[in-house]
């Protein structure tokens, strides 16, 4: 379904529900794909999506549950008999149970333990074992296992008799009697051998593995970089404990996407789009606040050069132009630096390079910039003295927010913060005030 | 491979580099995996990547011009023989070859062409007859077809004798005489069917299919969606014409993921981190001459009122946190709507519920951050006046901040332009503009 098939089928329901829930809407609801009940629910304001979530099968439940948002999650949880929702969470897969858990109450999580099969519970534990945003959280325990000495055709046999695979399994994995991974044979070259032909001979001796412990993006940039498309966890010996597959890494990189996106703005993107205007309005003031204090800052810095503005008020006209372009050059620095060091391209090894590299570019630019605000002073007040103060504040500032932008979101991902989600307010800050200081400052000291 | 593993190769090669290639590294070069060897090529100064590229196996060139960035592939590109490169390019899967295309010269296009064999030129030009970033240049050729009147026993020997099958199949596609796709196969359900079932019994006969020319970002949507690994791409007469394969779809969901962060800054996604000086200064010029623009006119909103600061130097140091404040709170709206827009949870048909949400968040913090910085006003100026026309300024500033971070990325997005590329621009030229002017307007007209 595309994006305007989607907003199609929003504006039809949000259209319909003004008359509640009839039976054209009800046959579109029992119609869709989970996936895109998610959607539809995560797009609609509380009231009308209440109205929606009676309507849906109990079977389809579980999978919305584990698709939409936490924040969604939560607001559709709230709607539900304790029972129903246990039944809606028992039917999934072990590592999406695991993903809900977080939000569900101790007993809610102690009746989906009594609710699963015994096979189901020890995996489930396991994996509950394991921090969040690790491999071993993001893992499924449905491993199908094979040994190394039987013949291709062997398996084939037992595959017949084993009846329907795992979801998303392209591969078994050999292990020991010990249950030590030995390897992994891919389905499509199983296939496609000669039946008489031992296990040994087709397998992948060195598949790419993970630890319970690695993060879940480290697992994701491996999935990319090398084209995987599902891995084994294995223990600190080496056994065989779980495999993690490309649906749960793909929901991996589009939530680290998104958290890189809101994150400089101090937002959550787990948030339900619809939650209550206090509820948002409290998480949002935190950053403002913070913003505040930094904007304070930049003002106390003006403050100190009443004297300088009032005698010159063309300062005051002009100053915020060159706290906005420090700003700019050093966000362009800092957002492609960030982006290295999400990627992986920038690392304190090679900072050095990316520094003189930026450090060149502002120089440059801000030497063109320069000239530029120095033109438009002179023509909108005819003070040389003025152009040539505005010409040299702005190529300090860029050159300090070229140096910021590569400085601070190295020094914030070494110390072990997110640079995405600090380092774009103290850079802002350290361009206004820097910005502001310098034009006012060698105006006080040479102009006024 | 980690991300600090990577930075200790890094490390390593940049430091081995500074005595030549010598054995030691030339054995580390041999033994990484083309896409652990990419990004170190992608990470280092030109000089340092050339001698590296020096000593790559020609057999491992091809997958590494196809995993680094635009920029990079050039700067590698430059330092191949034309010979190398047709070699190095011509052993790729045909959907990484025409990735590769809009970097190429047409003299190197043509002679692909002419080394690769008959089937895959043919559906290499199948490829390239799309546009770029649509479902038809984004898949390949290389489906494995079965007839649904067979038996799952037929198709297993018919298997046997064929021997590899192509990368990332997961499924087998069922099309009828005139190629018409019936259906598909899961590659796990064949192996545990019954040998005498027919291919009918077990085939899924609604799988998820794309056009051409559907866009890719369409195309990823609905992998994650619908967690797909692959799915058939159909012409509009439903005949099967090749299949996208997840890998494919990761590299779009990171690279859209990579635009989004990077459009607001006017930087490009696909640039070397050490692209020329003067190239990439020269680049985001551009972005810092439309910023200027927008600086001028903030400034110019501040020079109507120069007499009201020369009379009330406070309005020229309070005046940037109301400016700062509103493009603060704007920023937090419009992040999330452009998000929303992007994942598909926010469009047209949901906008006003949105905007009014928006709006009562952004009146609620509005009041708040009014009534505390009016108390710091009266706590540095003791002016009462000031402190109320501060307050009525911030909350206007934040309730149209508010509305213009909804307004004008679904604006955008309904226009056709990308807003997270427009947007942010547009919104703080309104938040300095608005902000300004409602702070010394209010002043002028009431308190001086």
């Amino acid at each position: 379904m595309t994006a305007s098939e989607h907003t199609e089928i929003r504006e039809f329901v949000l259209q319909r529900l003004q008359h509640g829930v009839a039976s054209e809407l009800r046959d579109l609801i029992h119609r869709l794909h989970p996936a895109d009940l998610a959607q539809v629910l995560e797009s609609i304001p509380p009231e009308q999506r209440r109205m929606i979530w009676f309507e849906v099968a109990e079977s389809d439940m579980g999978e919305i549950l584990a698709k939409v948002s936490d924040g969604v999650r939560e607001n559709l949880i709230s709607h539900m008999e304790s029972n129903t929702l246990v039944r809606a969470i028992q039917t999934l897969d072990i590592d999406d149970i695991a993903e809900l858990v977080p939000d569900l109450s101790s007993q809610i999580i102690a009746d989906v333990m009594v609710a699963v099969d015994e096979d189901r519970r020890e995996g489930l534990g396991a994996v509950l074992s394991y921090e969040e945003e690790t491999a071993g959280r993001l893992m499924n325990v449905d491993t199908v296992i094979v040994r190394e000495t039987i013949s291709v055709g062997v398996v084939m046999r037992y595959l017949r008799l084993r009846g329907e695979l795992p979801q998303q399994t392209d591969k078994f994995y050999v292990v020991d009697r010990e249950g030590v991974l030995r390897g992994s044979v891919l389905l499509r070259n199983l296939v496609t051998s000669d039946l008489n032909q031992r296990i040994s001979a087709i397998m992948d001796e060195n598949p790419q593995t993970f630890l319970p412990s690695d993060s879940e993006e480290d697992v994701a940039a491996s999935f990319e970089r090398y084209d995987l498309t599902s891995a084994p966890v294995i223990d600190e010996n080496g056994r065989l404990i779980g495999r993690i597959t490309i649906d749960d890494v793909v929901d991996v990189i589009q939530d680290s996407a998104s958290r890189t996106l809101l994150a400089p703005a101090g937002l959550d993107d787990e948030e339900d789009i619809f939650a209550p205007v206090f509820q948002t309005a409290r998480k949002r003031a935190i950053w403002l606040g913070v913003n505040l204090v930094t904007a304070v800052l930049a003002s106390w810095v003006i403050g100190q050069f009443e004297e300088a503005i009032e005698k010159l008020v063309a300062l005051a006209v002009l100053m915020p132009i060159i706290a906005s372009m420090g700003g700019n050059a050093g966000t362009q620095t800092l957002t492609n630096v960030i982006r290295g060091l999400g990627v992986g391209t920038i690392s304190i090894a090679n900072a050095k390079d990316v520094l003189k590299k930026e450090l060149l570019v502002g120089g440059l630019n801000g030497l063109v910039w320069a000239l530029v605000v120095a033109f438009v002073s002179i023509l909108w007040y005819d003070n040389y003295g003025l152009a040539a103060i505005v010409a040299i504040a702005m190529l300090v500032n860029i050159c300090v927010s070229s140096i910021s932008g590569v400085v601070l979101p190295v020094l914030l991902d070494r110390i072990g913060i997110d640079p995405s989600l600090a380092a774009g307010v103290a850079l802002t800050t350290i361009t206004d005030v820097v910005g502001f200081l310098a034009i006012l400052g060698f105006a006080a000291l040479v102009l006024v």
